[in-house]
């Protein structure tokens, strides 16, 4: 057994947890970066890589009914309540291969140090596996974290993927059955809180030279589905003043998005999806349909750019004389994460003498699922340029360890009793 | 025999040509409208018909390398060379059912009127229906035509369409031998000049109250295939100001395409197609790729607006630091009617009491190809609202009538020596 409070350094560590990424990373769809969606021959590979790892840390492995990957080591008193960590197994198509996995890595790294010592804590540690957060298969997004608090996206269960596959006839060939989604929610009581390791996926922390950073509450965010509809024509033909171009009024809602959420540092807009019909170079487009997506950690903020956009959508359609219909697609709540863990992951920063510095995460996670039913916090650690949903996200070796060191200091120090004293 | 001067009515004589235009257009790939593609299914059944409708005319029947329908009847003296008609059978991707095969429909009932009445010219008469002129399927266009004029396509038969068949392979699977490609070249000495009757595609005769047309030359194309490439990254973390957005470059782009073509009544632009890698609703788009379709019948006017954009294409690229590729696909030189031609067309429009207007067209067609060797004329049909390339193609029953009663005229009365008087 060795010393119950060593820590590895973060160097050594950092390059296991970097080989253990780099593993998983091979499965992929193939083109550049990773491309790994909710229940396929991928997904089944990374499952039994962690599988092993976390039987390889001591703890009980199951698949959940929504696919995640859950594991748990327990506490010196089994049966006690567990702190859970952990992020997404699936990733954006042709992404890197830290976004969501590091927060899987990172907390199993923790578990095996304690596991190698013959450590127990009074609370026993969980980890999972998220199945699928980013909902590139089918359209979804947390999905499975959505099931681990109680909400079961049984209303998605009839969506098809790209070649018409549905997610609940997906599930049933991954080996699971769509009709028990509902046991994989989680009560309350058996948790003490949930925290999520996870790469900045932006440019503060290497701006301020920082390895890591605690996050003090997840962005706000609305998603629409903006559909122009004009009238297809003969390229060679229609005057340029004759024509209902849905395509050019689209290039003008593009633009819209991007002055809108320019007028804000504390906004931003993306249009990452556009699709025309008829599609062909010598037919002006008949209909044109795009994805936007605003975010700001103000949702006063944002809802106010998401009523400018649409009227500024309305007036570009009726100038165009274009049918115009906006489907609000879905809004992230956003949340808070709890001041009594953030204390708790700042002691652990300091300790490992780092200035703590708190930031707030621009992104979606699946802590804002689990915020439904447990308190949260989550720690960003750097990546190279702030670039993220990209082949090109890196982190560096060190900056991996340390994340592993302050989990593990965290996890050490860590006092439920907080919550209380805060509540 | 009837009497060898006498013209169906237009009314009757029209409807018997929507009829057949109908029966055609149910040999389409499903959606909206015509889909028809070289060497499918629809065109194996479009050339079955027309081989009918032919045969019932008296006419020999062929397909040639090209997968071109070529119908011949013969002259009074047999082996005479040949006033040619025509145009394709293929389709853009939900098209309608006039564009290209009206322009064989109504040479073939010009023909079924000769064939019964017994009558013959002193000239032969063939009808060609073009296997592949928009180019939907493989990314070419004037494919049959080029073949025709012994300008073989070879080059292009390794392309591949959606499903990954080389184009070579779909004229081994319709029957055909690729390497027997040059075998469809004519020659000049067998033809007098092509003859090509085809809808407007425009608003010009519907505005003016006119059925029919006389084109005096086919517009000037230039088209390009832009890719701007930018970064991808998360579309919640990247403040706005540090964004190398494809995307957002390419609506500026299309914009400037608007804009350039606004400028002048005697230029057209058109972005028809749009592709953004990788393609999610919450990632910035790392790449974008589009093209234009710029088309003017004054070449130097078309040169000076493809150099513009070509400039402001660049400021945009440099002022939002994205990669900018132009690729230049090819241009449509675009060419004159021969006036000897469109004299005696005329002719035969003022003999059917028709007051004759003359107008260029916007839209390339086979006759450009035809006019490598030999002369061309082309005879433009109303339609309604000018729209073409769309399900709602229409034109009425009376003006078809009307366009294969001028045709029927202008053959009775051809002279072929009006082309040596012209010089």
């Amino acid at each position: 057994m060795t010393d119950p409070s060593s820590l590895p350094p973060a160097a050594d560590w950092g390059q296991d947890i970097l080989e253990r990424l780099e593993r998983l990373a091979r499965h992929s769809e193939g083109g550049p970066g990773v491309t790994r969606r909710l229940a396929t021959p991928e997904h089944r590979a990374v499952h039994g890589l962690l599988a092993d790892w976390m039987a390889e840390a001591g703890m009980t492995v199951r698949q959940d009914a929504a696919a995640n990957t859950c594991g748990r080591y327990e506490a010196s008193e089994p049966g006690a309540p567990a702190l859970m960590m952990g992020s997404h197994q699936d990733t954006v198509r042709q992404g890197g291969r830290y976004d969501g996995i590091l927060g899987v890595v990172v907390p199993l790294a923790c578990i095996k140090v304690l596991h190698d010592a013959g450590e127990r804590l009074p609370f026993a540690l969980e980890v999972v596996a998220f199945s699928d957060e980013e909902g590139l298969r089918f359209g979804t997004g947390l999905f499975g974290s959505a099931a681990v608090v109680g909400r079961p996206r049984i209303e998605d269960l009839e969506r098809r993927d790209d070649a018409g596959v549905s997610l609940a006839q997906a599930l049933r060939d991954f080996g699971l059955d769509p009709e028990a989604l509902p046991s994989a929610a989680r009560r309350p009581e058996e948790l003490h809180g949930f925290v999520e390791v996870h790469i900045e996926q932006g440019p503060v922390l290497e701006a301020e030279g920082l390895p890591v950073g605690i996050v003090t509450d997840i962005t706000h965010g609305a998603n629409m589905t903006v559909t122009l509809t004009g009238v297809a024509g003969h390229a060679g033909t229609v005057p340029m003043t004759r024509r209902q171009d849905a395509l050019a009024g689209a290039a003008e809602g593009i633009q819209a998005v991007e002055a809108r959420c320019r007028a804000s540092d504390r906004l931003v807009g993306t249009v990452g999806q556009i699709a025309v019909e008829p599609g062909a170079s010598n037919v002006i487009p008949g209909a044109c349909r795009f994805s936007v997506d605003l975010r700001s950690p103000d949702p006063a903020l944002l809802k106010d750019a998401a009523a400018d956009l649409e009227a500024r959508l309305a007036e570009i359609a009726e100038a165009r004389a274009l049918g115009l219909d906006v489907e609000r697609r879905y809004k992230l709540p956003g949340c808070p994460c709890s001041p009594w863990l953030m204390d708790q992951m700042e002691a652990a920063v300091v300790a490992e003498g780092i200035a703590p510095r708190r930031l707030f995460s621009g992104a979606g996670h699946d802590a804002m699922a689990l915020r439904e039913i447990t308190d949260i916090a989550m720690l960003f650690v750097r990546c190279a340029g702030g670039i993220s949903h990209n082949p090109a996200e890196a982190i560096t070796a060190g900056d991996a360890g340390t994340a592993a060191r302050v989990l593990l200091r965290f996890l050490r120090a860590f006092d439920p009793a907080g919550r209380a004293a805060a509540g």
